[in-house]
């Protein structure tokens, strides 16, 4: 094989509409030409919730990664036996347990390079919470898994009309000015251009840096972050060749006539990001963990536990996750065609 | 007649794209059934525009509003004789002076009620400030002019894909959170809500209230102002019987399966309700201020110093101020069809 090894992807909480993702996921392996990929954990949970979402889909028992190239084909490939009952809609303390096994083991995968990616399902935070998950997110999860500080695990969302970052992610609106500096600009900034890259393919990257007030802040009548902050980190990039345009102001930095002049748009705060992103590409946003020694990604969306069962979840998102983590994988090894 | 009078629409910054934009939407005021409107001031100035971008515009002079109507079929009306020289990108002091009158006599005619609505051209506030415009922007400008106080004048932004109000407009992002009171965001919606029932036919109007905070703040782990200042008011709100919900997470509420679901956002700050906006609708957003006496909308953009003349400006923005200030007047006189 000189391909990547096949993606891991953590089953989720398996009340929520994970499962059955999966199992669409793997109906479209062909039309969306899907690296291969397997379930970690969840096999009777995932083939009841094809099941009761009327889709036709076998799932096979693997023991080692590997075996999920020639099995791919004919069925979805699981590997491991942690299992339970499939209950859409009631989220449970075991539900919760599988799905941090499933998370752990995906990522120790990945980790370990004999899963080629991780892509993760989603999870209820306040669920695993209640089983030990110490972390705020998924992402410092796997941060922590991979040695890596959680301040260099950079997340971007990534979707066909846009990519953006956003700089703080969960914090208050009122600490936002507070937690930006220059450091921190630069330093995530220059992990995103690296990322885009190798994992991108974007030989010269093109890093669109909003402003934090509006107008970027009319030189200073409106917040003077712009001036102290955001230039000064702007000027330290591009003294070290990263091509970082801006303070933009960010009402206009997402209009489709600026989307096609930036390859990644480095937000300041969570809806700075993710309000475009969710705009333009709701069903397709995959959310990337960039910085990370393996390739990381998740569909941009929750559990949804209330329609879980119902085939009314739509797996672009999925789909999406699985089909970049696979891109990016392959270009790490330099395969890609 | 039985409709509303014409519309007044000043000419904006001579230097700047109105001039032209007022002849493209003359040009398409058939296709896109307009109601007649005049432009005040600037005759010399919108045919040498019109001349220069290829347009065959026949100006003509008029002494007085209702005269409008008859000469609109086949000619651009102009009110007024303020005029000065083509000069496209070279603004100058008697071009603020010129932009500033007409501006001034425009609002005094909608106010008397011998236009039926006020459109606004592009102005720079920091020439205009120059000579002795001393009001922030044009918004203020034409509450003053209606005697209303500027508190109660609420800009929305509207285009075809979704209606958003910042409730605070020109405030650093820092400043934001204390500038946000439950009466504050109470006064506001009510006035949206009146307007949305008077200007815009639209008899329950749904209002969703945005959050200030990622996730809503979720229940007070990343910011209070939900529990503290938004709820409180929407409570208000709704005990009133005006139909608020929220505070919504600001980030999913513009994503297509939400935008259908109120007919206008209330959001906390100025890029929250402008992003969206701007990347859905941003040939087409219209500024219109509610609560005042007078109908009054704007194109959504700027001079645009640098590309007048060059026909490179599209007039959509221009076209929908026009036409959305039409159905206003038509609905506030209860004639609409």
């Amino acid at each position: 094989m000189t391909g990547p090894a096949p993606l891991a992807v953590s089953l989720g909480d398996p009340a929520g509409i994970g499962p059955e993702l999966l199992a669409q996921a793997w109906l479209n392996r062909r039309a969306e030409g899907l690296h291969p990929f397997f379930a970690v954990g969840g096999a009777e949970i995932i083939a009841a919730a094809a099941h009761q979402c009327g889709l036709d889909v076998p799932v096979v028992s693997i023991s080692d990664p590997a075996e999920a190239v020639k099995s791919f084909d004919d069925a979805l490939p699981v590997l491991g036996d942690g299992d339970g009952e499939y209950r859409p809609g009631e989220p449970s303390r075991q539900g919760a347990e599988l799905a941090l096994a499933s998370l752990t083991r995906a990522a120790s995968l990945a980790v370990s390079g004999a899963a080629g990616g991780l892509v993760t399902g989603p999870i209820s935070k306040a669920r695993l919470a209640e089983v030990g998950f110490s972390h705020p997110g998924q992402t410092e999860f796997v941060a922590e898994a991979c040695g890596v500080p959680v301040d260099d695990a950079v997340m971007m969302l990534a979707g066909p009309s846009l990519r953006t970052v956003p700089l703080t992610v969960h914090a208050a609106l009122a600490d936002v000015p507070s937690l930006l500096t220059a450091p921190l600009i630069e330093r995530r900034a220059t992990i995103v251009a690296q990322a885009l890259q190798r994992d991108f393919g974007i030989e010269h990257p093109r890093l669109a840096v909003a402003a934090l007030n509006p107008h970027a802040g009319e030189e200073g009548r409106m917040g003077d972050e712009e001036g102290h902050v955001i230039s000064p980190a702007i000027a330290a990039l591009r003294e070290r060749g990263i091509d970082a345009t801006g303070p933009h102001p960010a009402d206009a930095l997402f209009a489709p006539h600026e989307r096609g002049r930036y390859d990644v748009a480095i937000c300041m705060y969570h809806d700075q990001a993710l309000i475009p992103l969710k705009a333009l590409d709701f069903d397709s946003g995959v959310n990337v963990t960039l910085g990370l020694p393996v390739i990381r990604t998740s569909a941009d969306h929750g559990t949804a536990f209330a329609i879980a069962g119902k085939r009314q979840a739509r797996p672009g998102a999925t789909i999406a996750a699985i089909r970049l983590a696979g891109e990016c994988a392959a270009r790490r090894l330099g395969t890609q065609g």
